[in-house]
């Protein structure tokens, strides 16, 4: 083992602490602050871990937890962009492709490589574990936003139709997690949180 | 599959958002908050992807980030104990336990088992894993520690040979990282940092 290369893990390991100051547009539950993309990962590992069973396909577990982890790294240099951010989504593949080279570059080549990869199959959608990994990471929000009282969903104008677009590929990785999806979102509706439209008057329904 | 067991998951899933409100004593390495026990738990698991080479045994990786995911959720009614915290110390088995019981007691049966089994294997230590998962545990806080200039040290008149201590568990689980805790505190002591003893007015080495 060559001394700089445990030296370059360590480098990696304290620059990756920065995730835990990108924030995201989801109030945490006690609604005290909005979450940190850092803690999200977790949360969204934690939600692996014990919703495994419910993926369409058998996902390898270690594979998906890897994918959860690593996937929203690139957000220390690129910014998290809110899902319903038309024009932040512009130029989002590029500014993560030159923050993904920077962050794993510090890694040794190899293992640059492997996380490179993995952010890759998470963009990409083409496998069962990228599928399933994204079902979490499009139904937790929801959740957030349903349990705190859709305040995001106000502040941004968001419609019921957008939520229902945003919540689509879950079915890929999820067909039960994706029958949550739609129930939350009927909630919602019915709860008077998602309008079809917002009026002018942002923050009110019409 | 019975709908009572996805709902009982989804309420374990909703309750853990709390780890992101339990503070711990370290600083992130911005020195602007603190940090919670769900981003620490997060950054635990990304070690174990990139320093797992460095484990004395080999270990499993799956089973590693499992015990890494696991081990802080009893906090949230158990709250986190700090490290130099004598007093708080006692009783914090038995707090623990009750956490546990009623946390990981919100999943199936089956999944709480399992919960409650990854959590008694890390606080036993018995295994190669749970030996790797505290090694870095213990390794983290003192990066964050020396990064942050000592700050939580000072506050809480924190020595060498209490840290020294603090790291000792680190060779069981990787002697490699043992050696890089050493160095951290040999480096912190030359730097000020971390004296022998405090003088009566806190925050100043003798």
């Amino acid at each position: 083992m060559k001394p700089e290369r445990l030296a370059s893990q360590l480098q990696f390991i304290l620059e990756i602490d920065k995730l835990k100051e990108v924030l995201r547009m989801s109030l945490l539950l006690g609604s005290k602050r909005r979450e940190n993309s850092a803690e999200h990962s977790w949360h969204l590992a934690m939600m692996a871990l014990v919703l495994a069973e419910h993926a369409n396909e058998s996902v390898n577990l270690l594979h998906t937890l890897k994918l959860l982890l690593v996937h929203d790294i690139v957000e220390i240099d690129a910014g998290d962009t809110y899902a319903y951010d038309a024009d932040g989504h512009a130029g989002k593949d590029i500014r993560e492709r030159i923050a993904a080279k920077r962050i794993f570059g510090m890694l040794p080549s190899d293992q640059a490589e492997e996380m490179v990869a993995l952010w890759e199959e998470y963009e990409g959608q083409k496998t069962p574990e990228s599928q399933f990994a994204l079902a979490l990471d499009r139904l937790m929000p929801l959740m957030h936003n349903y349990h705190t009282g859709g305040v995001t969903w106000r502040e941004n104008r968001v419609t019921r139709s957008q939520v229902v677009e945003r919540m689509a590929p879950v079915s890929a990785g999820s067909d039960a997690l994706a029958e949550v999806a739609s129930a939350v979102v009927e909630q919602a509706v019915a709860s008077g949180l998602l309008p079809p439209t917002w009026s002018e008057r942002q923050g009110q329904p019409e």
